[in-house]
């Protein structure tokens, strides 16, 4: 087991009817004036926005309003960020929205208290030293971004998707009321699901190769998503199945359940982000085309962990070592199929001599820490795979 | 699910030679005199003590010692700690050892600055507004104490053993090095491993019946104990082993492995205290003999649970549903023996005529926050059921 550090500041507040904690939360930090900061106004409908409106007003706290976060979140709207929160003078950023109205909010929280222009800090050319408080009410359980100290985000202007991590933008209170997602679509419900699962399936087959602990609790949580995700495609309302899966999305990425790994090595997002950006398809959506054909990729390398995986997962005991796994990764493609999800680049509308382009992408923004270092030929052999 | 709340602000350093890190880390905290709390001087053979004072020294941290606390750590010695933190004007605590030390610290701590005795706290007559800083060094994984916010005690004037909780005595860091327990002897790392899956058997049996994740993850821990403990009983200073275990006994006390529950409902240790107060009999050795018997007093009230547990643990599928039950009720009792721990309170030099005493203690103590409220003659007839 690698040697390890943890701590996590968030005050993770989940349940039923805990939106409206949000005023109180953030009286008792002493802050009384806030930018408030969404999507596109989904929150209108679903009565969170005028839940947490509400909370806030009672505490007396004064707010300014931002929305317009696009579901793949770009800098220019950091920007827009930092220059409201500079102008009022504002002391903290309420994010209402999944990771990429978070992830816009820990940029420009951050930004906002940098000399420079944020985006050096995604290039690797700037370190963080502070960055105001950021509060988030979660509406879909993807990136896990409500409780870890990770931010990614897409220059529009580069064709960049870039991360970083830094302690600073943890948030400090996160609420998560998994009945603020039985509005979700089928479609974004699966996305998140599969973005979950992603995270911790390259947890487990990169990360911690030496810890049977984590090996344990990390196919737990995979099981658990796959048929709670089953669940909410017939019943979107089922608070039950919408709790396991916001906990399962909380669980692998705050930093816990990455304890003596080599924490979080987001190879398969290196070959996601490049989707995204030219195609504006959603991380879940990319995922499920790309996920499976990695595996096929790299699985030799590692066997003995994917063979484990298609007896602990799918329970396949028959076959060679090969077979097993092969079979498992079929497995997993159906299952992502069976959701609805795309499973082919083809499918995606993307044309096969796009390929290379995507490839080349990939391969120069690639800041994947992984034990298996893809180059351009690599990434697009796997898109190759991916294809159809 | 039930709604929760979680955080834990314990910053844990974990792995092979970061005991040297308590230097920097309580120089880093802004204190520079604080109390070198530990046991009966086995971190002076295993090389503990040596690196700790040397990591102190070099960082300029002046200190004062106390040692001396026992495996089932007592009031007077926290009186004894509060004098020395009072008179000598200590900003912070280093407990090195196990949970008999942090526990220490921890009442010491919160002690220093409450206006009364602190026992009034763990009778639940006072509440506890500040404490001393604490960082801990940790010899045995057992009680979890390193990253939680629990602290047990005896008071041995009054034969009670009770226990509070705050949010003032996480340890502000704790330092577990695997290898810092090489030197333990097979019963106390027995005990330490039967400690650990006794909270884990709580929690999963009490706590978590509505969290499918929770349940996954308590069982993986549980697997991963059972296999691990095996090793350690031939190989004392197996590395991985010693990491696996300790990383279990982190897990499920911190809050993170128990959210969604009902806490830590502490039952079985309700049955195990008196043992401790009475018989002077480590709480690994008291749990090993009274949890078999409780699971067999009480699991016909979740029944499902007990199935699920004789399935996932013990791989059982064939026979009534009772008889699942009671054959893995027999082969943990066995696995308890084969690990060199008592399994009867006979064996443990208790006489059958001392059950009734022990059975009125339990009853008045009892504070366990538990789905099944245990009466005199419930315990009773489970400490009859634990004689032979």
């Amino acid at each position: 087991m690698n040697n390890f550090m943890f701590k996590n500041p968030t005050k993770l507040i989940f349940g039923r009817d805990t939106v409206q904690r949000i005023g109180e939360e953030v009286k008792e930090s002493g802050i009384d004036k806030v930018l408030l900061l969404y999507g596109k106004g989904s929150i209108y409908k679903n009565g969170i926005y005028e839940a947490a409106v509400k909370a806030l007003k009672e505490n007396g706290i004064e707010f300014k309003e931002l929305s317009g976060v696009k579901a793949n979140p770009e800098l220019s709207k950091v920007h827009e960020c930092i220059e409201v929160l500079k102008k009022e003078n504002l002391q903290g950023i309420i994010a209402i929205g999944g990771g990429s109205v978070i992830d816009t909010a820990k940029a420009a929280a951050a930004g906002a208290r940098y000399e420079s222009d944020i985006w050096q800090v995604f290039e690797g050319n700037g370190e963080i030293k502070e960055a105001i408080p950021i509060f988030t009410v979660l509406t879909i359980s993807s990136a896990g971004s409500e409780m870890n100290s990770c931010c990614i985000m897409t220059n529009e202007d580069e064709n960049k998707k870039m991360a970083f991590t830094s302690d600073y933008i943890y948030p400090k209170v996160s609420i998560v009321d998994p009945a603020a997602q039985f509005t979700l679509s089928k479609e974004q419900t699966v996305n998140g699901a599969i973005d979950v699962m992603s995270r911790v399936l390259e947890l487990y087959f990169e990360g911690v190769k030496n810890s049977d602990v984590m090996d344990e609790v990390l196919e737990g949580i995979l099981r658990t998503i796959i048929k709670h995700v089953q669940v909410l495609i017939n019943e979107p309302d089922n608070y039950n199945s919408r709790a396991e899966l916001a906990l399962c999305a909380v669980l692998p990425t705050n930093g816990y359940y990455s304890i003596g790994t080599k924490g979080c090595p987001l190879v398969s997002h290196q070959l996601e982000h490049p989707l995204s950006i030219f195609f504006d398809i959603a991380p879940g959506a990319g995922l499920s085309i790309v996920f499976p054909s990695w595996m096929k990729y790299v699985y030799k390398y590692n066997i003995k962990k994917f063979v484990r995986f298609a007896n602990k997962i799918f329970g396949i005991e028959q076959g060679t070592e090969d077979e097993r796994v092969l079979k498992a990764i079929e497995l997993l493609r159906d299952f992502y199929k069976s959701l609805g999800a795309p499973v082919s680049l083809k499918e995606a509308g993307i044309r096969y001599e796009d390929l290379a382009k995507l490839a080349a992408n990939a391969a120069e923004l690639g800041n994947a820490r992984t034990i298996w270092v893809l180059g351009k030929e690599d990434i697009l052999q796997i898109y190759k795979l991916s294809y159809e």
